[in-house]
């Protein structure tokens, strides 16, 4: 089984968050490989991984970085696949991420989620796939179904809250 | 006793701040009802809440959401009741709610209170309802000269604080 | 015909802004009124405006205000009519005038509508008066509805924009 | 000939900004509509578009918002295609439009591109249906390759520019 | 002894801040009072503070506040004394504060000092009387003098720091 | 006659903004004068220029400076002498220039006004210059009783807008 | 002869800007050259670039970009040579240029200049010149020095503007 | 043996964001020394150091602060030695020092590295050392390549992290 998804972070310290993204991959049975690599730190790798990815069969790249975060535009910048951007918050509650992958020049987008959005991200490269891909489809259309049943017991936790004035 | 106000929140993680609205609305006989809805999660729950609030006899919406904080501007877009919006903090020091909120295309205002300000929601619901309800105006009088006796307990508590060349 | 809203702003220069919620209000057949005051020239007028609106039958205040934006606050501390206040934008894109306003204190609601927001406020001040005045009520939701006229019209306007691979 | 993509703005005052992706996608001859909707003028529009929108061939949706921009998280909560949200600069820089795009809650991505960044929005687009079409991959993988043009036309002009200690 | 210097707070939660300020005139022995008032809860006792500040002694006024930080410019609407705002941090990191006492209008100046900036405003506050009274102006001079010890004693901790390259 | 208020800025491109400064202080009939002088490219006169401006009878510096803005904290750390610091705007809506003045450490304040806000600066002098002579003082008093007339004017213009529904 | 400074930006667009530090190495009379690249749009180029340019004479390279500004940190992690960044302004007033330039992770220094600073670039890679270069420091400090005839000129200005209370 | 770099601090109270720096320069063997000086507190002591350090063998100049920091830009303008600013985290995430350092106006440059960025103070300081001495030049070269293997340990700790449908 080769891996369709590619989650990439420049340090495990950014695993906690990225995490998210790798579960939900999981749960939908999307085959996926997780790997460190650095634009700044290995430049090199990161040019070898973005030129090759598309040949290995990979259809989504998920970048994570904090700071100057440059992972997901510098892979942009040498492959076609759709990249997705996760700004992860270190400073300035993550401004500082966000804005350095969100503000791309003209023609080489990274599709960018929240300030740590890992489970955004991997919703949205299961969203990406399911396109092409029934079973994936469907996996994720019962996925969206199933955000509702969180509002449901929310409204069952409200409803045992009591006050004297409150009707329901 | 039918809810004449709807507490909306997207999770019961909203609840620690939400419930200073409920508390105030408690004390003020002001009947009202919590409910769990989201705008991204349980769509059409919100429409159809929405749609029918003003014919179950309610007359104000107190609507909390954080981050890119629809919740509120959904609900105002489907109902001519007014809505309060509370911008709740969980990133960006609640900046990201705050704007999402606020800044609403013309015709479709929400009112916005301060980042968690659920008792300042309440207080203005009061406010609201105090226009056509004598008994309301009377509590609300009421709260707003019992907000001097925080200061005046404040005044005594300074007074205690002593420094040789302080003189009161 | 004695005035129901009050329209209040620092200066003529905030008129041009205003004037929307000028607009609004007429075309809603609210009467209403205009006046200059400010919190920090004329404090004393503020304060006898705020503590004698009630009672001369206004029941919603509309106030502008930038840069340090105290006349809402101010006003709001004086009376327990609603205040809606409208952030003018001078500097900083109005971000100094928007939190001066609605980062209130508990207790002082003020409902903020966004930067430069005359027309909300003033749809935000029929909604509430709505809730007292079948007239208004239905003026209100006639408005409403109105809103989706604008999107009509920009469909027509987007029909008619040609590309080859436009299918619309 | 069905449309594939569908490009929604709120007005056509985002058309100048959105005539970008439009003009692109034409280039790379993938059909596409154009459509106005709002998610707060015409809310039951926005939820039967977005709910019928994958029946009817669309594969991706381009959605642009000024200030609390939230279009494009409405029609992600109502449909499984991916959604890519172009923030409008209206007020703040358009910091309002980005925040309230890129900050959705987990589970209900848009994939936000840059700050009126139409074109980015359609190369995006292109390049995730060139994921399951070649002919649109090969399209993509040229125009990719024609960003280096600018390039070499720039080095050209800066090799024009003489200073007596400039060497190139 | 009569106070020359009010230092003036919305609620005792400011104190821990404020006592700074407090401390530093006891230590040049410059009668001061402290006091809790609240423009928008005691918005009357405010007027009559600020109105016979002057009359009563006070030469120099320090008005601390959070948030929608009014009380600064309130006082200093209605006194001609100088008035040292004193920005407190409570969300946006303290922005909101700083900003809505900074940012006043034409006229009505609030000497500001930086976000919970207590100390310099009592320093401030001295130097402004250190002008009409010697005394004051000598304590003044020690004082500035004596910065310059917490460098001398860092320089001596950072002379210990050993590293086998540090040559001092 | 000898200056007894000092302005200082960095560039004559800065004096359309500090003009009104020299305006109000000519009105008040206090001697001052205006100089340049920049932190950066003068450090030494700076130096000289504080370290000697008491002598001289001095008695209050303003010091409007942009982007790293340091000229009025260093002029601070060489006088006991109150400075008021006037952030100039270029960039960053001004922001750079008022963190710059503000956020002095403890022990050195800078009196900051607000962005541009020249006008406020010469006040504030004015109030410090007050306190020990009571010709300013009567200016100061009258100056800031004409403030309402702006208001009173402003009410004039806005009671002659007519709208059918305007009732003043 | 052979460039020892590299002045690099993305477009012809960034030339009206960055013509500053070259009209400065000239005056200097430092050899350098003028590139366009891009670490999006050439990013195999850019890499080639900063593995080269030492070997190539160059000793300091300048890199201007803008938006989500990633050029000076993909060419600093490809070479050892210092790498000035010099942030474009075009949206958010250049903030998200700065922070995407200076936010670089540990090990892989941008030496950061302000928005649009292209001047202190040039001078910057002048005074790193000067420690191994008699001739460029001599110019070095000539530079310095003649900044401080600005403030010779402004004072002259700044002395024939006529108030009747200036008394210089 | 000599310093060659100084790195100079306002308080001990950064030195733990600072001894990065150290450590580095001390792995490097590079001569340097620590030293506390302030801007504010010891503006004369800052001047005697700036003037005098290219003479004592000084060549780069390392200078850390917070809030309103000045430390940087007062030392760059009174030597012609390369100077590098790390802006100190203490209020607003250390954006008031980013923009008091980077911000400087033309011709004093202070080359700035991130929030709390004391190691790439280091490294850019072994940088500028390396042009002029091959010793250090060969130890820069080595400490960046040792960078990848941060990456090489994250890819092993990555690899062994296991999921159903992980495929490396």
């Amino acid at each position: 089984m080769k891996p369709i998804v590619s989650i990439i972070m420049g340090s495990t310290s950014d695993l906690p968050v990225m995490e998210k993204a790798a579960a939900l991959l999981d749960q939908m049975e999307i085959p996926f490989e997780m790997l460190a690599l650095s634009a700044h730190r290995t430049p090199r790798e990161v040019e070898e991984f973005a030129a090759g990815a598309s040949a290995r069969g990979i259809k989504v790249i998920i970048a994570a970085a904090g700071m100057a975060a440059h992972l997901g535009g510098v892979i942009a910048a040498l492959t076609t696949l759709p990249v997705i951007g996760v700004p992860i918050r270190s400073s300035f509650d993550g401004l500082d991420s966000l804005l350095s992958i969100v503000q791309m020049p003209p023609g080489i987008p990274v599709a960018t989620v929240g300030v740590n959005g890992a489970m955004n991200a991997a919703v949205l490269a299961a969203q990406i796939l399911a396109l092409g891909d029934p079973g994936v489809a469907a996996k994720v259309a019962s996925y969206k179904e199933s955000l509702a049943a969180k509002i449901v017991k929310a409204n069952e936790e409200l409803g045992s809250v009591a006050y004297k004035f409150k009707t329901n």
